[in-house]
């Protein structure tokens, strides 16, 4: 590429944004990157200078550039970063390192929550249980189940996620192709409060693709992780991005043109349908206390730990 | 392929459908295909006994097989086959020959209207005007709305058009990206009557793909055109029918698993809060009479007839 950046005029266009089709210097690409995240958080009032803000960060091009971005456009707010440690073998340390120095190099606190210190075992122990070798879907409710808690636990309002265009094209592409209203309904750049223990959860990024997260946080020299979660590969998800991706190749703006629709114009109508609907009711978690919509019975996160504590326990006593 | 036919376990299976992974021989693939037209047309109850039945025909392999099999599921239905002669050259005629041979093979009326002969003018004169070398649209407004004209003049009470899946889920698509909700709406299997001047529509293909129809039509030895329209290469519809393809690669259910969450899960929430809406008012065209959206203004297919009329006009004072 040897275009001047369409923006400045002045520097060496790097990068081309097809869905906009812009040549951009990395300089201007910045400055519009953080333009859009500001926007999108700006548009769905995503947060408030009173707000105590827990960042949800992996190592991750996605939560990095999401922790840097809010550090740059908020220096007063009161923000933390939060790592799930989850005991995968290399991989979870190496991202540990490089969560640490983004923490440093922001100047903000970090919360690391240790799966096995705290709960007695990693994410390795799934493999035992019903979930084999595909420990994603329970690794993600782990997750969401844990963020959720330490943040509620440290008194934080909000939690923000490095949730991306991508990701949620991703997922969305999969619900309209399920069918499924009640998750399709559930995604959303703002998921405010619904139950006191629920702390709301925002997703600044829903504007940037993939690329975009990538190329922020390469040109902005952050820490993120080099190593990939062994499970990850040939995951559904990434199958799924491959074929959004072949897609974008013969419709340029496909996942913005989607995204844009479903929520300007699909998703309203839904809501607007289910409405009248009964909301689904909220119940306390017998073992942990914390919401469940299941009735009298364990949540999913307790469920999946009862699951492995009792894989654990066999083999303890086999070993014995 | 050499295994046998899953269905009856004795003929060689000679067709493989991935989205249900059935290997099938050409009599049990016939069956399933006519009784899959049937299921749809009962759920939908797309026909009464008695209907007096428009079949739109092109003398492609769609709507060929759909009189085929409508002819064979329902012997003693008032049935008459509408062809359009468009006029363009070479593939008007070869079409109408092929479309004159399925009448003579089913034994059924054909009513021929000629475009040039009715309205002075054919398809080609559309590239004089706005819609120059791409009149597909306008040509798919004028076919609609004639398909419409000469079922409500000769009194007949439904009109069954070929539409299968593959054209059902480009176009579903298609207005999701561009979420066109008051489109997405009135793409249904059944059209219903809104206004005395609509006579229903219904689309018994609904369910088949693409694939399904060319090889029902070839195994029936059906008489189907050999010629593609010149007007369609590179359509846009194709280049879109291309990239489900694409999906469907990966996903081999994508196709059928999309448009049943469509009208099982998604469209009926739309429809619901679309209820509450005002209904669009329906006039009529002060040049046809026929119903239109437009008040005080031509309908679609009047203002078209009118452009081509225009530069017809203008085109022979030039010349005298």
């Amino acid at each position: 590429m040897t275009s001047k950046c369409r923006r400045c005029g002045l520097n060496r266009a790097e990068i081309y944004l097809a869905h906009s089709n812009l040549n951009l210097c990395p300089d201007c690409f910045s400055l519009l990157t953080e333009r859009k995240v500001k926007n999108t958080i700006e548009s769905y009032k995503m947060i408030s200078k009173d707000d105590k803000l827990g960042v949800a960060v992996s190592g991750g091009k996605d939560s990095s550039s999401l922790a840097f971005i809010l550090s740059n456009l908020y220096d007063k707010l009161d923000m933390t970063l939060i790592y799930i440690d989850l005991g995968v073998p290399e991989y979870s340390k190496h991202c540990l390192e490089k969560v640490e120095d983004l923490a440093k190099i922001l100047g903000k606190d970090l919360v690391v929550y240790s799966l096995e210190d705290k709960m007695g075992f990693t994410i390795m122990d799934l493999k035992k249980t019903i979930y084999g070798r595909k420990p994603c879907s329970a690794c993600g409710a782990i997750k969401r189940y844990l963020f959720n808690k330490i943040a509620y636990d440290f008194g934080l309002t909000k939690i923000a996620t490095g949730h991306n265009l991508d990701d949620t094209v991703e997922a969305l592409f999969n619900f309209y192709i399920e069918g499924n209203v009640k998750s399709l309904v559930r995604l959303k750049p703002y998921l405010p409060k619904t139950h006191p223990k629920i702390v709301p959860k925002i997703k600044p990024l829903i504007g940037l693709t993939d690329m975009e997260c990538l190329f922020y946080a390469s040109y902005k020299g952050l820490p993120i992780r080099t190593l990939e979660c062994q499970f990850s590969k040939g995951s559904r998800s990434i199958r799924r991005k491959e074929i959004l991706n072949m897609i974008v190749e013969k419709i340029p703006n496909f996942k913005h043109a989607f995204i844009n629709s479903h929520y300007k114009r699909i998703l309203p109508l839904i809501e607007q349908a289910l409405k009248n609907q009964e909301m689904p009711e909220i119940y306390d978690c017998p073992l942990c206390g914390m919401p469940t919509s299941l009735k009298d019975a364990p949540c999913h996160f307790c469920k999946i730990v009862s699951l492995v504590k009792g894989e654990l326990e066999n083999k303890r006593m086999y070993a014995s």
